[in-house]
């Protein structure tokens, strides 16, 4: 097995994170004996429960073998500070671990080489960058975050073959454009993410929830812009208050409306007015940044979506396609949305299949570029 | 290993013919001996060549060993007439097989249940309709051939991601949407067809050849719709007469450009006129199918494409979606195209990838209705 396949095998073992360790990044570990032999394997599990090196440590140890003298492979620079755990690489040195292989440094204040530092004066040998730029792309958001205190922005959106966002059965009613599978993706996706975003459009024409089922105790808090207040208080959006916060940014003036709406335990806020006179979603994200808001889902309708591509905030594109040819039973135009947008950058794109649908993935800009 | 994992594997090797056998059916057969050991593969390699029953049995014999007593697994009833090869029941009798079980009856009204009374009149075992779905999902053009004299269309296009059919540079200029990997898929497709039919509109878009590239000796004979004959003789398609046949179908009376084409060794026909004023496309597919033609590839522009789905009459889709969001560098939306055309119904979907593209195939029926 050559080296890497170590830390492809300790990549994978961090994905099992996603979903229950945000806003955490995702970390996965594996331990080898000097023969090659893997004697530990350890991912991060959940949001303050113990680093992927600890648990790493704790198989190995259940299964009654010495780490000592062993090499970790870890994905992401083993912290130095005590948080919500004692710092993992204290733990490694007590280890007697010979040598650390991380693939990329930490970049959050906290540790942001200091790992290592510890690592080194404590006598092991550390080398860093193995697979670096897939260890980056398990956890860009954790990296803009560190690097540059804003959130990433997340644009999910699903569609027909023929570029048609939604689809109409014979009474003209929605219906569901995608498989099942796809829509627990989504509500995986949800899990990841600290807030959701969506437009009173959706809102109005769908009446989600946008709640993360099952949740697993994480459903994201709900943003939804609506400039002119058309919320409804009979909505699923008010009946699943218990289930996930909403915050309504409203441009109304309409104060007993937005009295009633704060009476259902609703945060309202007020929005700026961008030059279309809509709500400033720039605004919306300045507000989030300041809640260090990590990772923003946008459940992009045809007018968030040309709006985020519009002003270039879209950091990742989830994309659904249903295997469909709408014609006359598709709404919602795609091309018509992106009429006059400047073109958008993909990078590291990926396509996935979820049951007969198809979900494609893609950053916006290159992952060293983040 | 089930049974019907013999038949998996024989119509893997079926597959294997795609591209060369045409328009013969694409055919896989497994010997099977008494103990579930597979001592002969072979399959229907090239139009002309033998059959796969036939490169099974030599297969087996090459090993050293006998095909008496075996059971053969094939994808299609064997045939039992003398062709450019001689019947293939024939020579299981005389491999004194013990039992055949095939995928399907071959609907052609040379073998239509022939080839199964030889087998059992010799005393072999037979049994019909393992994997039939599959089996027949390999030769939807030859079946309808069969049973309905009628070819088989296939609708081919490429888009963006976000539903645009071609991409433009900063100049305007049209440039390679998909990749070279899917590129080189549609050049296997093309060998697969005996025709290749397109609109004046990407002719003078494009100025494609419309060839197969590489040949290996299979290229389509190219149809150009063109009603008013705007095709210029300085073209690519003319420029590769030696490559592959090439007829204009047109409603124009020029009959000065009309000889100056045909002096090309162009074919030049007459039209039918459709109620838009422009070449039918039901009687371009008349004429094709008097003349036999099997497979029929359309390389779809908007026009094209809506006029198909418009008069129902494409069989199979065959569309790359590259991973870009053009945006204003699109051309040619989708849902424009498709606005007011009936919906189509898909079935036997599938994705496939293609480096960074997904290739998405479809049926528009079941394959119990051809």
């Amino acid at each position: 097995m050559a080296y890497e396949q170590y830390m492809h095998w300790a990549i994978e073992l961090a994905r099992r994170g996603f979903g229950s360790v945000e806003p955490n990044p995702m970390v996965g570990c594996v331990i080898v004996s000097p023969s090659g032999e893997v004697i530990g394997e350890g991912w991060h599990k959940q949001f303050g429960k113990e680093h992927a090196e600890i648990n790493a440590l704790k198989d190995c140890r259940l299964k009654g073998l010495s780490p000592a003298g062993s090499t970790v492979y870890v994905t992401l620079e083993p912290c130095s500070h005590y948080g919500k755990t004692p710092p993992c690489a204290a733990a490694l040195i007590e280890a007697e671990v010979s040598e650390v292989t991380a693939a990329m440094e930490d970049p959050s204040e906290k540790v942001a080489g200091r790992g290592f530092d510890m690592l080194r004066k404590a006598g092991i040998k550390v080398q860093v960058g193995m697979c670096r730029e897939q260890a980056e792309l398990l956890n860009p958001a954790f990296i803009k975050q560190s690097r540059r205190s804003r959130p990433w922005v997340i644009l999910k959106w699903a569609q027909s073959l023929d570029g048609y966002m939604s689809e109409t059965d014979a009474g003209g009613n929605t219906v569901w454009l995608t498989s099942e599978a796809s829509r627990q993706d989504v509500h995986r996706l949800r899990r990841s993410c600290d807030y959701i975003l969506a437009g009173i459009g959706t809102v109005l024409a769908d009446d989600p929830m946008l709640t993360a089922r099952p949740s697993c105790g994480r459903s994201p808090h709900r943003i939804i812009l609506d400039s002119k207040l058309r919320i409804r208080l009979d909505m699923k959006l008010f009946q699943s208050i218990d289930a996930a916060p909403l915050t309504i940014f409203t441009l109304s003036n309409d104060e007993e409306k937005i009295q009633e709406i704060k009476d259902c335990g609703v945060d309202v806020e007020r929005a700026q007015k961008d030059e279309n006179g809509r709500c400033s979603i720039r605004g919306v994200l300045d507000k989030l940044s300041a809640l260090k808001a990590q990772r923003v889902m946008v459940e992009a309708g045809p007018e968030l979506l040309s709006e985020f591509i519009r002003c270039g905030l879209a950091d990742e594109f989830w994309v659904y396609t249903a295997p469909k040819l709408l014609c006359s039973a598709g709404k919602d135009s795609l091309p018509e949305a992106m009429a006059g947008l400047p073109r958008s950058r993909l990078c590291h794109t990926e396509f996935t299949p979820f049951d007969k649908d198809i979900r494609f993935t893609a950053l916006a800009r290159d992952i060293s570029e983040i």
